[in-house]
């Protein structure tokens, strides 16, 4: 019995191996099968956590997008830090991440590339929690009355839109820019002054 | 004879007709020889304007960019007109012009974004005199008290960033979404808040 097929074989044990063979094999080739042979188990195995190629593809887009959610919401929420300096936290982290995955792996950010276009809807929705935890720094400081918005959500929306050089995936060939640290600092700056109150 | 070798063979004429064959041989099809023939001339008339293919498709694609430029540079430089309200009517009329290149022609549009794609020099070239039409407005708003900006061209860069969802074209396909309008409203406020005095 191959070893990988000693541990139990748990919907992220599947999504941590498919990761890993999108990125051998390029998201145009990797299957089911290829899946179920890295984890040494059928594919029926694997189809009963992920009824389909397209339901397991989903899931590890979503996975691969919850983490940088997870990262921020701890900015978000936060008990302590200002509004504006909360705003600017979050931008930087999120920026950073992007530029991390896009940076450490280029393969792997290539092939999430294809698979985000795939996956619209997850992405609709990982977009509208980020957009989200704006909102919610945003309504701190109007609460605080450290910023200024007569629509929260809009404005978070505003904000998203403002830096999307710094977070959309189509942007990634200039994240590596020898200006662009100074650009993404001139454009938050710039949002946050737009901002208070 | 035929008709339209009757007119003298300016470059004009030669770009005109240039943009007429691309649109309707598509950039990769469309050659020299396809624009001489519409034309009713030789090849060797047009390479006397044009020395290569490149030559002719580079001017093409600065012609084209050099229309909004025209129009956006009367904004920039009319004699009344406050600059705050002068940046909204020039962001506006970016918005417009973008859109309406896209949405009235968008066989052209796309032939226009594989030359684009080929000519990032003249592209660089654009937008370095778009950046400096707003540098020159943030100037004028420093200068009457109206906008605050320690470096004015770092100032215009950041605006131009901010607003890329606007008029990159990589985005041009969310310019006839039914909430386009409101998010470029509230981006437009955001950055010319962020810049008020």
């Amino acid at each position: 019995m191959p070893p990988a097929a000693a541990e139990p074989l748990t919907p992220d044990r599947i999504l941590e191996t498919t990761e890993e063979v999108l990125r051998r094999f390029g998201p145009t080739k990797a299957t089911v099968v290829d899946v179920a042979r890295a984890l040494g188990v059928s594919h029926g195995s694997v189809y009963r956590h992920f009824p389909s190629k397209a339901a397991l593809r989903e899931a590890v887009t979503d996975r691969w997008l919850a983490k940088s959610v997870v990262m921020l919401e701890q900015i978000t929420s936060a008990p302590a830090g200002s509004a504006p300096s909360k705003l600017e936290a979050w931008l930087e982290a999120l920026f950073e991440a992007k530029r991390h995955k896009a940076g450490d792996d280029p393969e792997l950010f290539a092939t999430y590339t294809v698979l985000l276009a795939e996956n619209s809807g997850t992405v609709e929705q990982h977009l509208t929690e980020l957009i989200d935890q704006l909102a919610r720094i945003i309504a701190q400081g109007v609460a605080d009355g450290s910023l200024a918005a007569a629509d929260v959500p809009a404005a978070a929306r505003a904000v998203f839109d403002a830096t999307g050089r710094f977070h959309d995936p189509q942007y990634a060939a200039e994240w590596f820019s020898p200006t662009i640290v100074a650009e993404f600092e001139a454009v938050t700056a710039l949002v946050i002054r737009g901002l208070r109150a």
